[in-house]
């Protein structure tokens, strides 16, 4: 097995696609935000806006997913037939695994990893004002379906 | 302290620089790939592209860094007065540090942050055809001075 | 009939359209841009260059038409197989029909919609030096045709 | 007073402002989405996601604020200090008042404008499932302050 | 044959691709920067970084050929299959070939162009510091292939 | 003089500009692109639409100028006071001369080159129905002032 992105000199190189079928093709990722017991209690209070930092999150995370090929340079372009994002909101972190879907030529799992990476920038910004130690981790594809390679788990 | 980015009814809210000067503000921030060990070496070949995979992260990094306004929904647009990005190459993993200066009238933080996180996204997109089990973690902030909160270190 | 964009639980969330087929698609909306019947009789005077204005206002609609699916952050990303505008100059008003078509899985109101709103907007920019007092209107389908709700008008 | 966008000989021309010093300056701009009353209804139910719709809608708002130089080709790139979206609920309208603030050297009224604008368009785009007559109306300037010009009010 | 962007009335259009099949479609454009030998010869010597000029500009033509239809107005959206640049550096020029293949409505000789203009812009961005003199010239369509005309070579 | 986005290493960098101050800053570009003499008849004929083609070509060139930071991937993001282009139609080509202007602390040629490349791909894109042997050529900058150097001419 060899980088697709590194032709045979050394340089990089996008990855042709045009031999291949337009098919279903599913990726799932997931990563966290860890953040103070107290950040995510206030977070949690009755009347307090979770829904909205979640909100905000959620959105910019699909409009990073819809905006991948012009984030990471040697991805292909990939019309999305959808894009979700959920929270798992825990004692001391938040969960986030964003699932993407297409029909198109290649693999959306760069897309699902952008959707949680965006999604968790976007809570450190709207969350920073109030605990100064948070930290984003264990981003990482969970599953990947459709065209030739199905990875059930990561194994680390 | 509350959240800079929730109004009192708890709705989302852009902070509100008009007020504030600009001024030299830079900030600092880390995270790193895991990455199977013989992929590292493989990086890390005389004549083999390492400089490539880390110099094609490096500029997605800085280009992000430019694009976090349109990004993060809430962050001000700043005009940076410099991006810069190094890897620190070890047996199982790739640390990337960014650092992000500008004169405007706010911090830099979510542009060092935005600038570790596609980096690190762009070293997975590179490598996933050799290594299917990265995972991108610690992402933080690690300095940020100027402006009136300037924090030297995270205390995870 | 239920909200598309949010789920059961009330959460936003992108309508999955990975089981559609793609297939021809048209959308046509209207709307306009109020302004004094002075400044759309300068616009219309021998060598004036209302031309230029129409122009412009029709390259930012279809460049904004093409640009949707990053403005509205539910939207699918389509590729459009045409956008066109054209305008009817009136006494006191701009008339804007903008009508859109894709070969893709889902319909393009938005697009048309988006196009009639930044041609209007464009409009105002360029006029705006002359006339304080303009106002956009009335920005709404006119009719769908394609997938399996085919609208003929509006019933306002 | 003349067109600012044209030359003398009608060709399009971009405002030079080299010479405008960079001070405060704010616009507010408003506008509504028409909508079948039950829609409305349906949004204000106890436990329904109005917040989400409304959230969605600030967002995709500010969002364009920020990259309204990019949409309206002859406005000059404008960093803001702050974008404000506030909605009024109302009987068979919701109406949206967009303000926004720059310390740059020309005026922020087609950020306001676009902000108004793309939040009604994402409130159509979350709502067209259950409403098919939806119109999106009345967007103009409300006031203006900074610079040589204040207005106050609209006439219409 | 006529002009396909304008319609009979002389005014802008986009060209309406919707009847036309998605196929296999491929075009070449080239285009050389010139530059004083000894930038070149700079650029030359062993260790130092050519490679690393040569991949940000081709790292920039890539991006920019996915971007096309955000730059040039009148463009179809298309998604690349592949798209990739080569260099020739040469005494006192780098000449830039560029290539890139869609399975879409349209041809893609803009996206070769507007790649190698990039790739170019940027090397010219690189090497600005030690070479006042550089020109970008003789960008031109190679070959097109797929869709009704195949050009296999211009003719000046 | 040594080439200031490579650091000692050889490796990319930007330019560190957090230094420098805001002043006006000018630069001017200029390129041309070679038609077939019965193609600029065609467009200069009476009635014809060659308002539009350069209209649309400058639109496209001033959008890019403003887009510039996000193209090349090095250089810095700067607010533009005024862009403009010109166009000197003659016998068998068409010469493009972009200005650009700014305040901020380092200089705009890329922005004027940017503006001068998209505009002539977009004529290339609006006549390449009728013209199959176009070229662009020539693309270099004329004047740079303000900063601290000041180019009057490049010298091929």
């Amino acid at each position: 097995m060899s980088f697709t992105h590194l032709d045979k000199s050394g340089d990089i190189a996008m990855v042709d696609v045009s031999g291949k079928p337009g098919t279903l093709r599913v990726a799932r990722a997931s990563g966290f935000i860890l953040m103070q017991p107290e950040t995510i209690e206030r977070l949690s209070l009755d009347g307090f806006p979770k829904g909205n930092v979640l909100t905000t999150a959620k959105l910019a995370g699909i409009l990073a997913a819809k905006n991948t090929a012009h984030l990471i340079p040697l991805c292909h372009q990939l019309n999305l037939s959808w894009a979700d994002i959920v929270f798992d909101v825990r004692k001391e972190r938040i969960v986030i695994v964003a699932t993407v879907k297409t029909r198109e030529a290649t693999g959306v799992e760069m897309e699902a990893l952008t959707a949680v990476s965006v999604a968790a920038l976007t809570i450190y910004d709207m969350c920073k004002a109030v605990d100064k130690s948070m930290e984003i981790g264990s981003i990482k594809l969970e599953t990947k379906t459709g065209g030739k390679s199905s990875v059930t788990e990561g194994y680390r």
